[in-house]
């Protein structure tokens, strides 16, 4: 090429971005509106302000910080950031990949429990300043002829190992040399999500991490599954999504018969599928009708399930889980959202191992007259042909609805055309891909690949109560604050898509997009007035 | 889809992956010859057999080995593995991505300084246990007049500050508290190369990491920039390189008069840029020669420079080094392949800064009657949309012929599209990728998504001295181990395009081809011969 003018390269230049950016969404849109390029302008302008300010200072004990840095070490400043709290106030629309168990913040679980006299607290030795760090809290709900009444703390040295001790009591009577019951939360919490260290120095590999990941999980379930907590559970986790901006849910529940049951109420009786389900759209109906009467209808359309179970399953076992996820949705035809196998893709079987049964699901479906689309879990992964890479093949060529992760998705060209022609979308999960090891920090994720290709990207939280990302706005902010392309108005777009790729039927959607699209103006007004008086304040100051 | 049998879906599988993988070179390869087959094979199980043994083990300060770890963790398992081995003695092609002032090794440089009475060593002050962590070696070459006789050790705790001491003197008194003189090696070695800590702890953002690696051409460029040192540097550089089977070496040589001069015999004089080049003939020419002699001449087609200075001069410094290229370009038509503006993208001016210079080059060259293609880097960054990262925009509108490290290419869905149909290769370079920071081990670099859309690419090595990674093998092992898609056939391929897109003349490009061709045919009866043995043993001893 050559040039005649530095204008005619100039020219030349603006030309080539823009067909470079051509896919994105936030180009597709077309024109904005004044306001649309005004709070986009401001938004940005709040993000560089920052990235000079509060994130080129010193923190305590965060030695070089960044925006888009490492979550767990970086939160505390985000916490601190304008645009951390604008974006708090962002309409996110729906919530496309999320693990039930873990979306509701430890300390509401915790402070729920300690309300049931049934949820009793044990250790495998007494707890010492020594044993406290690598001794994890065993739950259980104990029916009334079980229970104890606890006359020895965890943490005193003639604690018989594995005794039950009520939780309230375990809580109470917890050395003060261990920090009392807040030593006790502390232990607790520690044991339900991941910190930095571990994240970023003694876990640093995907495999390892997964090991404590899946142990939070190991002790949450006896509390989270017993049956009048998990209601309260459920009725936080919307509650709080709400109040994040969150006008639609579509959670997987994990459906594993023996090994992670839902107890009832006497905390003796196995509860069955049904019983969960029906449980749940109570609680979904009983939040719709308070915000009704609040008039606030319009803030949360509802919510689904995607019923999973784990790829540890023979294809034989997975063969009940399909037929008990069609009885479902015959009787919840409103809820049931779609199929999944989960669980870390590195180690159990991959999508292939199931194939007989996987096809054989389609006839299943029409002899029973309902539709239940797999909304697959594939290449959750740093393979490169492995098996969990591989996923992402089965997963298409099975006509997954959606992708869960689909981390490697950037290295299948062929896939990525066909993810495009189908309008299949990507639950593209930033914190917990950060945290779980398959990326650094925001700045090496694979999304902005995936934007600029056109393809459709829904921002989930996955596991938030894990990580300590309630809600969606931290993975919003993770992904505004690691790039210099993506603004407001490519976030507008992924959270009107996590709408349009929902499983809402028609009607919801249309209502969900106009609902949407009210609050996104009040918002925008909202990011641009607020950003501005930050801007100009924050001149006044330096 | 709907599939009626196993069968079928197995067919439709089959063929997507198929499709998804057409654009790498080994696909597109097509059929196989039986050898290549065999070998292809025999590698991937070799890497299997090993990725199950040496690299499940534990190893002393190695915690939790994978293959395509951090290479500073992993190297001393790498090198034990029979992988290595086998891609030590594969022919490489040409390395078409180094800074020369950083491709020896440095006890190489250490031991030739050594031999220079001329030069001598200052420390800012007294070394001792707690100051060697610390205090940088400082070089110069000294001429007769000012040289020193060194009576006071730098670990004397009379040494007054920034004393000069020779060399050879310098080490032969070092304090034996310090490690005698093996501890004076360290301590320079320390000096002129990354070390785990710095690069996965203490330095662990790109940024930071980089403030360590310029530091290390700091200390390093009085040593090799003294011109005797300069001849035998280069040849080793060569030297080594063919002991590598690489056939073809292009590397960039940093021109910046002020800062970084070449110094003379005398210790005294400046040479200027013609005699750097000329010297570089000259040495080139004597290695060739050497060759024949011993009918290797197949083992080493050439070596050319791309012309560098670095992005911190201003536009008008710019024009200076334009002029002088096209100077050296004149008398060394057959040496000069390229210009290059280096330094750390990030914190340095990008392309655009320096846009009128740039666009009037072409017309300097066709005044002057010569060509010179601009080989750029651009990219070297995790910016999304940052200067570094729109250093890709100016790179391509400028023409540049090949981009070196183009790491954030991969978001740029049109440039990827330009960069096939002008077949511009991107000089990739994982290790230093990884080891700067731009990805946190061989699993998350992008590579395989290049290779996956049909990018040409050629492997390099980019500032090896500095890694401890002499030579490209061990850029080969990383590729290889870190992904279960790309074989020994993917290697080849690279291999053998580092020589098309070399810039060799058609002449040469022919000649090295064939020469390549004949040494590949070799190696892969050794591959297949060798890892055979070594499969067949491992089944023994389990």
């Amino acid at each position: 090429m050559s040039f005649n003018s530095i204008a005619e390269y100039e020219a030349s230049r603006n030309a080539l971005i823009l067909a470079d950016r051509a896919l994105r969404a936030d180009h597709k849109k077309g024109q904005l509106s004044e306001l649309e390029a005004l709070a986009d302008k401001v938004v940005r302008d709040v993000r560089a302000a920052e990235a000079a300010s509060i994130w080129s200072q010193d923190h305590e004990g965060i030695p070089h910080p960044f925006p888009g840095m490492e979550f767990l070490t970086g939160r505390s400043i985000i916490v601190q950031t304008k645009l951390f709290e604008i974006l708090g106030k962002m309409p996110k629309g729906g919530l496309l990949h999320a693990h039930l168990d873990a979306t509701v913040n430890v300390s509401f679980l915790l402070k729920t429990a300690m309300r049931y006299p049934a949820i009793h607290v044990r250790a495998s030795t007494a707890l010492n300043s020594t044993t406290i760090g690598s001794v994890l809290p065993q739950f259980l709900p104990l029916p009334q002829e079980l229970r104890t009444s606890g006359e020895i703390a965890l943490t005193d040295e003639n604690y018989t190992p594995n005794t039950w001790v009520p939780l309230a009591k375990a809580r109470e009577t917890f050395d003060p040399k261990l920090g009392g019951p807040e030593g006790f939360d502390r232990w607790i919490t520690a044991s339900l999500t991941i910190n930095p260290t571990e994240a970023y120095v003694t876990h640093n590999t995907v495999n390892k991490i997964w090991e404590k990941f899946v142990s939070t999980f190991v002790v949450n379930t006896p509390l989270v599954r017993y049956e009048p907590i998990h209601r309260e559970y459920v009725r936080e986790f919307i509650l709080s999504s709400i109040a994040d901006g969150i006008s639609y849910v579509e959670p997987r529940i994990n459906f594993l018969q023996k090994d992670i049951p839902f107890i009832a109420a006497d905390a003796h009786t196995r509860i069955d599928h049904r019983e969960v389900v029906k449980s749940f759209d109570e609680v979904v109906n009983n939040v719709k009708e308070e915000l009704k009467e609040q008039g606030r209808e319009d803030e949360f359309i509802g919510a689904k399930i995607i019923y999973s179970t784990i790829r540890s399953i023979t294809p034989e076992g997975l063969e009940w889980y399909l037929q008990d996820c069609i009885a479902l949705k015959k009787e919840f035809p409103h809820l049931i959202a779609g199929f999944d196998l989960v669980g870390p893709e590195n180690v159990l079987k991959p999508l292939k191992y199931y194939i007989e049964p996987l096809l054989k699901f389609r006839e299943m479906q029409k002899e029973a007259g309902v539709e239940i689309p797999f909304i697959f879990h594939a290449a959750e992964t740093l393979g490169d042909g492995t098996e969990a890479d591989m996923n992402l093949y089965d997963a298409i060529l099975l006509g997954t609805k959606r992708i869960g992760h689909g981390f490697a998705l950037v290295k299948h060209p062929k896939l990525i055309e066909i993810c495009k022609e189908r309008g299949i979308a990507i639950e593209v999960c930033p914190i917990s891909n950060e945290i779980l090891r398959l990326t650094s920090s925001m700045h090496m994720h694979p999304l902005p690949v995936l934007l600029n290709q056109g393809v459709t990207v829904a921002l989930c939280s996955d596991d938030p109560s894990v990580f300590g990302s309630m809600g969606l706005t931290f993975d919003y902010f993770q992904v505004l604050a690691a790039s210099e392309v993506t603004g407001l108005i490519q976030l507008g777009e992924m959270a009107k898509d996590s709408i349009k790729f929902s499983s809402m039927d028609p009607e919801e959607k249309e209502r969900a997009l106009a609902a949407w699209q009210k609050r996104w103006d009040i918002f925008l007004e909202y990011a641009a007035t607020e950003g501005q008086k930050f801007l100009a304040q924050s001149q006044t100051t330096m």
